[in-house]
C-alpha cells in the first residue's frame, strides 16, 4: 500500500498547427490542456490529462489545484473506486457534470497510471488484455475544406496506414453533405469503413432524412446527429434512419449512457475517457454496451484509449485524432495496417515534454 | 438598447451559524457564494449570484472571471436567449453541468435583474404577475437532531409565520426516520403540509419502503430519494411508493427535467434558479411542469425565487432557505402566514452587502 503524498496540477494552451471547424464548434485555433501528477510515498508518479476545445480550462485547473489535493493525499492510491466516488460525492453539490467531470477524469486517468505503474503492466493488459492492438479511424475535423483538400487529407491518412475514416458532415445544404460523402465513397471504393459526424447539427427530423440520404454510401456510422440531451430523440433516429448511430463525446456520466443505451438510442456508444469520468467510468461503460450487444468506439486521447478499447472484446475503432498534442509526447500512437497498438510500457505508456509543455502555461 | 460594458465576479466563503447536516453532504460548516454584477453602457447594474455546499466555488469563479466577461461585453443586453445559448454553445465542451451551468445561472440572474430594474419592474411582475405572493415552507437541515431540538425549530418556525415544514430523513433506520415524522405530524397537527427530504439516500426498493411507511402520515411529498441520475427509478417510486415525489435541486438543465417529468418520475419539479441555469432555464421548466400538470417548488435562492414561483400559476411551496445570506442582504425575505412576499422593488431586488461581503472573501 502506498499513499498518495502530491498532487501537481498543469495548464497549457496548445496552438493547433491548422486551424479546425465543425458544424456547431466554429473555427478552433488552440485547445486547452489540463495536466495532474499523482505521485505516492514511494515516489511512483501516474499522469492524467484532460483537455477542452478553448473554454473551461481554468475552471478546471481550480478544481485540480484547490479541491483534489485535500480529497487524494494521504489516501491510498490503489483504491480507485474509493476515490472516484469520495470525489464524486464531495464535489456532487455544484459537480455532476462539466468542469469537474473532467478534473476528475484526468485524476483517475492518473491513478490507473500510477497503479500500472507500480505493477510494471500497460493498461491494456492490467483492464482485460483482449488484444495488444484495436481497429482505429482517422478523425478528420474537415466540414469546411474543399473536396480536393478533403480528398487529398484522406490519401494522406491511407498513407499513414489508416483502414477507416471520418469525415464531417452539416453544411447548409444536406445535398452537399451528399455529394460530399458519395466522392469520399468513390474515392475509397466499397467495403472501406467511412463514418461521417454531424457534431449536434441537426434536428431528429433532419437527422432521419440525411441518415436516409446517405444509406447508398453505406457509411459505418453517423456521429452526433442531434443535441446529447435527447434521448428519445436518438432512439427515433437509430429507428427510423437506417444507419448505425454513434454518440458519447458529450456525456458526462455512466447513467447518461446507460439511459442512451438503455432507450436504444445509440448503436456506438463513444466514450472520451477525459471526460467521462475517466479509466473507471469508461471501463464501466464498455461492460454496460457489452451487456446491451454493443461495440464501443471512442473520442479524443487516443493515447489512453487505445490501452481502454484493446483491453475489451467489444472495443472497436478508436479515434485517432490528438489536437495537435502528438508534438508534446515522446511516442505517438503507431498505427499499423488500420489498427492502433496499444504499447507495452507499463501505465498508459505517455511521456509528456513537460519542458516543451512550459512555454505554453496558460 | 443598452450594450454590456462591465462584468464582475465575487468570490466568497459564507460561515454558517450553526454547522447543518443531511444524508449525503455530511456536516456542513460553509457555503461558496459567488456573484456577479453586469453593468450595461448607462451605468445600470443587475446582479446575479450562485452558490455551493463548499466545493467547485474556486471553479465558477474562473468561468465569471475568464470566460463570461469575452462573452457578454458589447452585447445588447435585452437578448437574454441569444446570450444564454452563447454561453450554452461557447462553453459546451466541457461544459453541459457542473460549475459551467451554475456560472451561467449567476450570469442570466444578472441579466434578468437588470431587465428589471432598466423597465421599472419587479420580476414576479415582468415574468408573468401571477400573484405578488407564494405559499411557502420551512426547509429544515436538522437530520442528525434529537427529537426535542427539531420540534423546537418546529415551534421557532411557526413563529416566523412559516405554514409549512420539510424535515430531513434518512438516518441509519428507518424505524427511527417513521417515529420522527410521526412525532412531527401529532406535533402539527393533521392538514398542516409536512415534507420529508431524503438527500439521495436510498436504493429504488428502499425509496418505496420508505414511502410506504409514511403513508399514514399525510406527506405532502418525499424529496429526492435517490439519485438524480436514475429516470427510471423515479418513475417506480412514483408509482409503487403511493407519495408525491418532489426532486430537481439536483438537475442541471430543462433536457434533465423534461426526462424526468415526461417519465412520470417526478410530482413536484423543484429546480433551483442558480445551478438550473438560471431564470431563463427556471421560467422553461415552470412552463413544461404546467404542460405536464404539475405544480413546480424550488430549491435555494429564496430571495430570487419568490418571483419566479409567484409569476407563474403552477407555482408552489417556494423553499425558505438562505445558508445564512440573509445577514448579507439589505431587506432579506417576508413570510407572512404561510406566504413569502414578492419584493414590489425593480428587479429582484436583492441588495447585498458588498462590503460586508468583503471581509469574506475566498
Ligand atoms: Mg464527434
Ligand atoms: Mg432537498
Amino acid at each position: 500500500m502506498a499513499l498518495i503524498s502530491k498532487v501537481e496540477a498543469g495548464f497549457y494552451r496548445i496552438p493547433l498547427e491548422v486551424a479546425v471547424s465543425d458544424s456547431m464548434h466554429g473555427e478552433m485555433l488552440a485547445f486547452e490542456l489540463n495536466t495532474v501528477r499523482i505521485t505516492d510515498a514511494d515516489g511512483a508518479v501516474g499522469v492524467g490529462y484532460t483537455y477542452t476545445c478553448g473554454r473551461n480550462g481554468a475552471a478546471i485547473d481550480a478544481i485540480l489545484r484547490r479541491e483534489l489535493p485535500e480529497l487524494l493525499i494521504g489516501e491510498d492510491a490503489d483504491r480507485i473506486e474509493h476515490l472516484w466516488n469520495k470525489i464524486w460525492w464531495a464535489q456532487h453539490y455544484g459537480g455532476r457534470g462539466g468542469p469537474t467531470v473532467l478534473a476528475l477524469s484526468a485524476a483517475d486517468i492518473a491513478l490507473w497510471d500510477l497503479k500500472g505503474v507500480r505493477l510494471g503492466q500497460p493498461l491494456w493488459k492490467l483492464l482485460g488484455g483482449n488484444a495488444d492492438r484495436v481497429t482505429c479511424y482517422a478523425g478528420g475535423i474537415d466540414l469546411d475544406y474543399p473536396l480536393e483538400k478533403l480528398l487529398a487529407q484522406t490519401d494522406g491518412n491511407l498513407k499513414k496506414g489508416f483502414r477507416a475514416i471520418k469525415m464531417k458532415v452539416g453544411r447548409k445544404r444536406l445535398s452537399e453533405d451528399v455529394e460530399r460523402v458519395a466522392a469520399m465513397r468513390r474515392h475509397l471504393g466499397d467495403g472501406f469503413p467511412l463514418m461521417v459526424d454531424a457534431n449536434m447539427k441537426w434536428s431528429v427530423d433532419e437527422a432521419i432524412r440525411a441518415a436516409r440520404a446517405f444509406q447508398p454510401c453505406e457509411l459505418t456510422w453517423l456521429e452526433e446527429p442531434i443535441i446529447p440531451d435527447d434521448v428519445a430523440g436518438h432512439a427515433r433516429i437509430v429507428r427510423e434512419g437506417g444507419l448505425p448511430v454513434a454518440a458519447g463525446e458529450n456525456l458526462r456520466t455512466l447513467w447518461e449512457f446507460k439511459q442512451l443505451v438503455a432507450t436504444g438510442g445509440v448503436t456506438f456508444p463513444e466514450p472520451d475517457v477525459t471526460n467521462c469520468g475517466g479509466v473507471t467510468a469508461f471501463q464501466k461503460i464498455v461492460h454496460l454496451a457489452e451487456a446491451f450487444n454493443l461495440p464501443v468506439t471512442s473520442h479524443g486521447a487516443h493515447d489512453v484509449t487505445v490501452h481502454l478499447l484493446a483491453a475489451a472484446p467489444n472495443g472497436a475503432f478508436l479515434e485517432a485524432h490528438g489536437f495537435g498534442l502528438d508534438r508534446y509526447i515522446a511516442e505517438p500512437l503507431r498505427i499499423e495496417e488500420g489498427f492502433a497498438i496499444a504499447p507495452s510500457r507499463p501505465g498508459h505508456g505517455i511521456a509528456f515534454d513537460w519542458q516543451g509543455l512550459e512555454a505554453l502555461r496558460a
